[in-house]
């Protein structure tokens, strides 16, 4: 081990209490992408991360506009003839409602065990600061051995709908011989995981529209389609007992499962049983002739994120509402398009939406499933540096979470990405007490050190 | 004419704006009894009506405790010999979201052309100043021709639920020969209306739960049994393409509509467009063996009031949302059993409910339909009085909503009801901007000063 490693590393260990409070110092700052009122809130994060880039000694770094959220960039290239790696992250974190079930203040870092709790911790402050971390370690004992850019955006959490203009527009910024995503997590703190697979999403709502206003249930009842069955009808019609989604030709781009795909997944050790555990339902549901995590990291979902329709407070009201709401997402796998998507469930409306209702269908944003190249020189030196750390070569799988980034990165700039993390699968994601563990994300923070060495 | 009965009528035509600013002052009282934020509005509204009782000259006067709102009572018995009337009424209103669709504040009474808008003007405040305005102009130019009687609840809008047992409480104090109920409307402005049946109401909210909190779709989407599904398959399977409710047993007990019943509602001037050109919708619904009608008013329903489930804010949450809930209120009709259609939806959801699910069914309150004996002398006295204002006469007809105490006052203190009323169909009851038509209030007035005279 090279003295600037051993170095770098003796840093790392001898601050994790200054680690800890710059993450929490992000944290603090309620970041949402989704909440128009949270505009400046997202703004000043940017303006964290980019300071902070600053005291990394990164050059040309700047808040960039996009059509929404701004991208924050900085890159380090006094590493002449070594690989330039671009490190991805994003600086915006989902809503925290049910606000009434955090234990603690959602933007107040909260150590309580192992864990520090917090919206965005996990997902993903915590690794965005252990990129960070891992660089202070190497910058104040020695020079980077590897040429560094850094692409963080601000809509991750919706979608990334600016991102994939901001890519093409900056296309020779950006150029780079590897990404590093650190937006996926592990499959358990025992095993260290680099994903290669990620589904794509296609976001919706679709409204249904009955009469021109709220109406008495009883001098209307029975003779008006009410709008909350209409579209409770359209639901159930998307799914059968299977679990198979029904919009026509849904399932036509999806790519099939190899023999030796299926035989990796079913060395991961999640099965039906940790699925119970992980999410305490009374019995698992959904393709019975897929695996439990072949479901959910090959296969393509439809979900229903919300419902809403007439009188939902304390009590009765008699009242048959004239409209109701559905908030709809897909996961897709490759090779899926977002777009085929969208006109596949304006078909299922077209062919199924009763003449007594009127309907309108909202496409929200999108991003193709990505699957990558696992044998790149900065897999390896991620596996490496993983297997340094953990004392076990790391797993590979296939995640049903989506990162559009990804598959960007592929397409536009023609680079890989290494995604790994330190997030667990009880980190209550998009949930309220999101954590993040601590002792997993100081062995983080060493494995990225690792790895920009071992570039 | 007798000297009274004139000197009344002329009464009443100099103070419609005394009878007007009357009423605007209880409309002004927010008794949402649904809302137990309101209480105390509530209880300001029963002591307003008292108020207004003593000032007619009713005696023992008082706000009488109930296991919920009170119950407002007073009395004259002061005419011998002469028939008693008991007037029902009630003094709660319905919520008033979404409040954002009404063009004035709900409780600031608006007039706006031939109109009076605010909550709880059509259903019932007006109806019940009207008979207030009545008998004053009847006490203040003579004396009352009949015993009254008067019970004002204040948990109509929410089903009643201690009405049943004041009235067992206070048989004695009750009795009388008929009651005379304004919470009934008409069926236009040209066609004064008696209605002799009302479908009874049965409410209920059915909870879904999957997973212990909300999960990440992208993580676990395909294995978890979505509960805001689950909940759509579960109600789309209570209604067949036809509109008929797939309950078990829910037909059982009605009864059925005899050849002369179906004659009568055949005459009456709503046919389908009508129900069309009310409601707004771009095609009706329901059982094709009825009319629209006869779908209203004779037949049982169930309805959806209300649907929530996980994220409903602006933008896309990719939340798989721990539970589901929906609202549900059954309009009922003879001999149907509100405990008994409990029991058919608790049978309907242990036989559908899917094993990958908890599922919760609250039974919230109900009461059974009725039908009235049209040839009763206060029937009579009530038809008479209608036909001498309006020069035609009364329609009678079977209504699609629910006024459980019409049973409770059959079955407990054998007295059959006079079910009238001065509200139109497009009053927007239980909806935004709801009003009540003033030309054909003072002449609900007037016909009350008549029916008084008559009994």
């Amino acid at each position: 081990m090279t003295d600037h490693r051993q170095a770098a590393l003796d840093y790392a260990s001898q601050h994790q209490t200054e680690f800890l409070n710059d993450m929490a110092a992000l944290v603090a700052i309620p970041s949402i992408s989704t909440d128009p009122e949270a505009q400046s809130d997202v703004r000043r994060a940017a303006e964290w991360i980019a300071a902070r880039l600053e005291s990394l000694g990164m050059e040309k770094v700047a808040v960039m506009p996009t059509a929404g959220h701004p991208v924050v960039y900085g890159e380090w290239l006094g590493a002449p003839g070594k690989p330039t790696v671009l490190v991805y992250g994003h600086y915006d974190v989902q809503p925290v409602d049910p606000i009434e079930l955090w234990q603690s203040p959602p933007f107040e870092a909260t150590v309580r065990g192992e864990n520090v709790y917090g919206r965005g911790t996990s997902d993903m402050k915590a690794q965005d600061v252990a990129v960070f971390s891992a660089l202070e370690s190497i910058v104040q004992t020695g020079k980077l051995p590897v040429n560094v850019k850094f692409l963080l955006e601000g809509e991750e959490e919706i979608g990334s709908p600016s991102l994939d203009q901001f890519i093409i527009d900056h296309k020779d910024l950006l150029k780079a011989d590897a990404a590093l995503n650190p937006d996926a997590g592990m499959i358990g703190m025992q095993y260290p995981t680099i994903t290669y697979g990620l589904r794509g999403l296609a976001a919706f709502e679709v409204r249904v529209y009955g009469p021109s206003s709220d109406l008495h249930s009883g001098m209307f009842g029975g003779v008006v389609h009410n709008p909350a069955v209409a579209l409770a009808e359209l639901i159930a019609g998307m799914h059968n007992a299977n679990g198979d989604v029904l919009l026509p030709g849904f399932y036509d781009d999806v790519r099939p499962l190899s023999a030796e795909e299926r035989a990796e997944f079913a060395r991961l050790p999640m099965d039906a049983e940790h699925f119970m555990e992980m999410t305490g339902v009374p019995m698992l549901w959904g393709e019975a002739e897929y695996t439990p995590l072949e479901r959910v990291g090959a296969r393509p979902t439809l979900e229903i994120n919300g419902l809403l329709s007439g009188f939902t407070g304390q009590g009765t009201k008699t009242v048959l509402p004239a409209q109701a709401m559905a908030k709809i997402t897909c996961r897709l796998v490759p090779d899926q398009d977002p777009e085929k998507i969208y006109r596949s469930l304006q078909s299922y409306l077209e062919q199924n939406a009763p003449k007594t209702i009127r309907w309108e269908l909202i496409n929200m944003h999108g991003g193709p499933a990505s699957i990558s190249d696992r044998s790149s020189a900065a897999v390896q030196a991620m596996s490496s540096a993983l297997e340094t750390v953990w004392g076990s070569k790391p797993l590979f799988r296939r995640e049903g979470g989506s990162i559009p980034v990804v598959a960007q990165m592929q397409s536009i700039l023609g680079i890989e990405s290494v995604l790994t993390g330190f997030g667990l699968p009880d980190d209550n994601l998009h949930a309220p007490n999101e954590k993040q563990h601590l002792p997993t994300w100081y062995k983080g923070i060493d494995a990225l050190i690792h790895f920009f060495f071992n570039l």
